[in-house]
């Protein structure tokens, strides 16, 4: 099956319109037409090769929503019509002991990728998002309950949200807690949104001031300027759990100290260049942690699906077509987007 | 109530005799003939004021054993003749959340350390146990419960042997645990003994294939030479816990990796340069984190004392006279003692 989709040659190519295959559906597969494929920082660092061992052409997008157009015979879940979704993964082991506890983004022999890995399918790694179709197993296909009109904003979710929604819950972020959030962006804007809807007390870390009533907004109670070390002192020793979306190198030191005894400082980002090392007196007097979490499991990713439909939470959107994929990277770079874009895929029907 | 006392007048003195005096015991007070006293690496800091701040004369020591000579009229726990320790508080604020859950040493208005402490008692800061006597409050006094020919391998017990029983408890090792110990030093040997003793497979770190026979004689099940990255790798995901007791810095990467999904590395070590900035993909993919851990509460600390009696566990220690302290230090410099050294009060009498 000729799928089009929007990808890269190369490194040092900008992404251009191809043809791809797809699988035809086997028994345990679903088909599933793309309408709206959200843009993540790390579409840009694979398909430029930034994170090394990029396999071209490279199709990136794992932030998928769409209808299903055909079904396997031994398919359960879906049927043909059924509006779903996508993410990060597409296949694991499942016999491992994570796989087992539905925490396949941990797989013990890695798991499959939605881009850039190894598959039995042509062209022998897997292919993303930004396409018109894609032909995924049962189990790693999610049911979305949100109204068809708001698709296009829940397919960051599959990404951004399940990334901060995972932590908050492991971290049990709700009533009662102070969590903070630091970054609002692509992910930090869905942070705040989770958090305040599970009932956290939900702190916003910025160094922007401009972005102070936006945070206010997605849901922050109280937003610091990450800046200005006296707002920051006032919060000592205050928080149960800050989740850190910055992907860029930057002090940790200044958020460690703001936990309280046996507080954590989760890391979702990857910075390109390591952070400054952190100081262990803020880990030792406390018993404070720096820990780190990656998107979620099947099971989980569901979950946060059914509460962010449950909730009314999608992600704040700016739509574009294919064609403009380039300069919404280089918005992307300057953080010139509220919060994330989406493609129409629609629009490589042209 | 003077009192002879080994300590410095200066960070660049070496320690001498001194006279100090202590406080007449008060209606909660224990006042105790100090038998013995271990030599922690946190003595030579302070009173070199290596970590700035110290107060002179200083008069270090933390880890404390000997008999109550005298109690005050509202003393019930102990009485004149029982065999007590001191380790590393002797006050707490005893009212904030920290304190009411036993876990002073988090005291959120600062814990009174046993030296170089503010303390209404002269010279205004608080004087250690290298020293014939010491007057203490009795919510800080612990009891022993070892044999009384043990007693001079207890006292390392007050700092060392706490210092890595909490986080091993906090951090649940026990049956079915894989866990590492980093550095067989002062703190290491007792980690190894407690991990062993707790039914943890226990697993020893050292950079010296010439302590190999003597961690397993400690209890280790394994040892690894950290320095091989082979023998490392074979263990790569595999580690509930490690404890790393290391001082000095060092790269915390390869520690990371041996982690399984949801490790810790717990750092008890508080280096005078920082480590080498962590990689965060060791904690994103596996969900790992880095932690500290600080002594221990009270209670706790008297757990740890029970069960160090309880399982025949103490120090291996290498008894010296007061006189010989400064030689102790550069001795304990070069990691030149197995596994500490403790000070036999009794030659101050001289």
């Amino acid at each position: 099956m000729t799928t089009k989709a929007y990808g890269a040659h190369a490194a040092d190519k900008k992404l251009e319109p191809l043809d791809i295959e797809r699988r035809p559906p086997g028994p345990h597969d679903v088909q599933i037409e793309i309408a709206y494929c959200g843009v993540c920082h790390s579409d840009l660092h694979t398909v430029r090769s930034e994170w090394e061992g990029t396999l071209y052409p490279c199709i990136p997008g794992h932030e998928i929503v769409g209808h299903v157009s055909a079904v396997g015979g031994h398919v359960t879940k879906f049927k043909v019509g059924d509006i779903v979704g996508v993410g990060c993964l597409v296949d694991s082991c499942q016999t491992c002991a994570s796989c087992d506890e539905g925490l396949e983004q941990f797989c013990e022999t890695g798991f499959t990728a939605t881009y850039n890995s190894p598959t039995p399918d042509a062209p022998g790694h897997t292919l993303g998002g930004y396409s018109q179709r894609i032909v995924v197993s049962e189990k790693f296909v999610l049911k979305i309950r949100h109204p068809e009109e708001q698709l296009a904003a829940v397919a960051p979710l599959l990404c951004a949200g399940i990334t901060t929604y995972s932590p908050l819950r492991h971290w049990k972020a709700g009533p009662g807690k102070k969590v903070g959030i630091v970054g609002i962006g692509g992910l930090g804007h869905m942070g705040i949104k989770l958090a305040h809807a599970m009932g956290a007390h939900t702190v916003a870390f910025t160094t922007s001031e401009s972005k102070r009533q936006d945070a206010h907004r997605l849901g922050a109670d109280e937003v610091i300027i990450s800046k200005n070390p006296d707002d920051m002192a006032k919060h000592a020793s205050s928080f149960d759990f800050i989740l850190d979306t910055v992907g860029s190198s930057h002090d940790l030191d200044t958020y460690t100290a703001l936990l309280k005894r046996d507080g954590t400082l989760c890391l979702v980002g990857a910075p390109e260049h390591a952070h400054p090392a952190p100081n262990v007196m803020n880990l030792i007097f406390g018993r404070r942690a720096i820990a780190g979490s990656l998107i979620g499991g099947i099971a989980e990713t569901q979950e946060m699906l059914d509460f962010c439909a449950e909730h009314g939470i999608v992600s704040d959107i700016e739509m574009i077509p294919a064609g403009k994929i380039d300069d919404a990277y280089d918005r992307m770079l300057r953080s010139d987007v509220k919060y994330r874009f989406v493609i129409d895929i629609a629009s490589m029907a042209n």
